[in-house]
């Protein structure tokens, strides 16, 4: 494979540290790999000239952590003006190839032009200085940005959306709304009892309902204090905080590729759907009955674990079975990462999911729901700000730009590339790689160990690479998409590199 | 009283509708009413010229039930463009003299010449277009905006301070904050074990603790599924939604004015301690040890209740000796409104409290924080965003403007006038009225009657004074920090002016 020739331009050892001016070298499997630049003006490759991290970051970094102790995650300090499209530069001048994308959170990477342009708009800098409490005196223009930015892009069978402010305030108010459908349906249709409203004022049955979430082990569905009792992705992000006794069940463990496993796949998925049945059946016997189910197509954080369509449809059906609602947290795979805009459109569900909940790469958040889980009285799903109107204007401009620009194309394409790229390097490196995972961009392999997967990922940003981890020990990528071929090779280029020098 | 004048310019009935054009009527009470106008260009007066809601907001409000079918809540659709200082226009083109201030949220008003040149710079282009990841990716720039925007008016005592996204989240965050503290704290500074990581997962003890927080009935932290089972202002906040058992407490029940009745509210404040007392040995004994108390300055939401200093203080020193921490809710009383920049100034404690959480006013949700609260490992309190850079470059233009136009001594000036106006109200219309309180402009009145509360604000959006109400039936006051003297004038002739028509 062209990407296996090292970059004879890399000059590494000068001054102690690598300087590499990076040529892009076309994978030959790729046809589109000459594709011009989709953001016109972006590098061309990664450049370090400083130790990595650099000088001005470690600076920065004490006089941050005066402020917070707690900076033990930060990588690096950002200069953002010079960042341009898939490349990230800090403040030290040293230019990365994003593969990681700010936790998968900027849709179209640095300074695209798209957004330059809507952040002018005088539309926005009203928005901006004049922020209303969305849910009493909303702009006038805001039912056509939630129509043009949120319900254009809306997944099928989902007419109602509702704009919050991040994913956990997602998930934790799109689960409010299971609740009051689920008891607003257990009492026919009436209201509140008076004595569940007298009860609800002091955290008591009725009012204050014992009703649960399912969630799956490795989920990860946020960090309020709700939301992390449904978050079983690693310890350090559950230890020592109090949780609710809701129950949780095996997500399946898969083998990869899916395609060549799937009688074993098969026999894995049925045993969770069991599972799922049992838990339902344990949590009604113990009084806490199901009110809702919460999935990610693919468990993200908790290591990338996919399932296939089958897994997903017949869960829904057992949901429905047993009157729990059904909710998709597509907040990391939402967006268009996954060659769809949502995930969950591979799918091919026989009817939508209940709820479907988003942030990240929607740069708002919020949650999609059939008009039969909206709020039955006023203020019951309300706060102050109920999201940021700003947000909309710059999303529908990323709207657009998907689709002027066919990024989902983009997508699937630097998908493919890297996918059976990182196939390629598995096949070369079996003593490193192992299960090489993906849907659009949204990709994964795992290394032999957490140290090794650690060590990539600091290997990676000494070479100008912006990598992550996900899981116990696998390389998670989540560009932005605007990754074209040209980024793809470098990367796959970087990583045989890497796994050559281990 | 001159405000007790009616108005000679307002046309009543003109097709049906309103039109006042007001004239502020100097209360002769106010050495400053003539000051001139914070925001030079502001209107003079509020001007009705439509039904209200009028046909446009009418149109727009269908439009928007058919989007999230959850809309009872709002008023009218705003035309921000047309909205300056304390005067907010809606697209039907009235506009109403703001006092509820989307929910206190908005602190210069609406179109602030600090704010128009602030969102103009390029930073903040920059800073929007490429919204980072702040735990991992920070903007350089970041830590000297933590710093000046944050640091500079920090809660004396507290050192460190860190970004939310929102009010509940970061009440979350800082309860979590508090969770770790504690058990760091019961485990001699010891790490977790790997028990305690290994059960966390799962939800289960000894990794999940079964430790409470303590709140205070009438109390309103926020809506999250944790927040909520701390918020005890409306059951319609909290009916249906699961709660977990925690302890909550009375909040004093005063009489105003305090000075008036200091003996037997003494009284009642010593009972409120005492139950506090009795709520932490409840659920020590119950195996749900308290870790934190959290308490609002004034009890705004639940209905504008206020405490003494001598509450505070005492409330302080019992948890210090229970060590359980104290957290302090000032979401909606920081930021100036108070007359200072936090309510708890103003109760001269003997040291700082543990935690102060914000949002709001301050324009970006966060906490400050002793250094003993920080976590202790990395990716504990953590999330994508972690707050929002823009409203930093914008908060740091909103602080100078305070510091300038040395907005704590308007608020104080305004806050005078408004509840010696509503004290001379109450005289007048002993019927209607009662229990006039307040702290800076941050004022409330009780009515006769909900219905009587929900009237007037009715009445006075017709009239063009947007109110709001807190509690059973108080009218609450929540302007901007730029309310002049006039403002105030006008909302008191107009309060005069329904009064005296019911």
């Amino acid at each position: 494979m062209a990407f296996f020739n090292r970059l004879s331009q890399s000059a590494r050892n000068v001054a102690g540290t690598t300087v590499r001016v990076s040529t892009p070298i076309r994978h030959k499997a790729s046809a589109s790999a000459a594709a011009p630049k989709l953001v016109p003006d972006e590098y061309d490759g990664p450049l370090v000239k400083t130790q990595v991290p650099g000088p001005k970051t470690q600076e920065l970094l004490q006089r941050m952590d005066n402020i917070t102790r707690n900076t033990g995650t930060i990588q690096l300090f950002a200069d953002y003006k010079a960042s341009k499209g898939n490349f990230l530069v800090d403040v030290d001048g040293n230019r990365y190839l994003d593969c990681f994308n700010q936790i998968s959170s900027v849709p179209l990477g640095y300074n695209h032009p798209a957004l330059i342009q809507a952040v002018s708009s005088p539309d926005l800098a009203t928005s901006m200085i004049n922020r209303s409490a969305l849910g009493v005196f909303p702009p006038g223009e805001y039912p056509g940005r939630m129509e043009e930015a949120l319900l254009s892009i809306a997944p099928k069978g989902l007419e109602c959306v509702q704009t919050m402010m991040c994913g956990s305030c997602s998930n934790e108010n799109a689960l409010k709304q299971t609740f009051l459908q689920y008891r607003t349906k257990a009492r026919g249709g009436a209201m509140p009892t008076q004595e569940e409203y007298d009860s609800a004022m002091h955290n008591q049955l009725p009012g204050a309902p014992d009703l649960s979430i399912l969630s799956f082990n490795g989920a990860f569905h946020g960090r309020t204090i709700g939301m992390l009792s449904l978050t079983h992705s690693k310890p350090i992000h559950k230890v020592d905080i109090p949780s609710l006794d809701w129950p949780a069940s095996d997500f399946p463990a898969l083998k990869y590729p899916l395609h060549q496993y799937e009688q074993e796949n098969r026999v894995e998925e049925d045993r969770c759907l069991q599972m799922v049945r049992d838990k339902i059946a344990e949590y009604a016997a113990k009084g806490k009955p199901v009110a809702a189910c919460i999935v990610e197509p693919v468990q993200a954080e908790g290591g990338d674990h996919h399932a296939t369509p089958y897994f997903f449809i017949q869960l829904q059906k057992i949901l429905k079975e047993a009157g729990a609602a059904f909710v998709v947290d597509e907040v990391q795979t939402g967006g268009g990462i996954a060659g769809t805009i949502w995930a969950h459109e591979q799918w091919n569900l026989p009817e939508a999911p209940d709820v479907v909940t988003f942030a990240k790469k929607l740069i708002t958040g919020g949650y999609y729901y059939k008009p039969e889980f909206a709020p039955k009285l006023a203020y019951q799903v309300f706060n102050t700000w109920m999201g940021e109107p700003t947000k909309l204007i710059m999303l529908e401009a990323i709207v657009d730009t998907i689709k002027k620009d066919n990024l989902l194309e983009v997508v699937q394409n630097s998908g493919k590339i890297i996918l059976s790229g990182l196939e390629e390097l598995q096949a070369k490196y079996p003593q490193f790689l192992s299960r090489a995972r993906g849907m659009g961009t949204f990709i994964a392999v795992d290394l032999s160990s957490p140290e090794t997967a650690a060590d990539i990922v600091t290997r990676g940003r000494k070479a100008g690479f912006i990598l992550g981890t996900c899981g116990k020990q696998s390389l998670r990528l989540r560009p932005a998409l605007i990754f074209q071929s040209q980024h793809a090779e470098m990367l796959l280029d970087e990583l045989d590199h890497i796994l050559s020098e281990l």
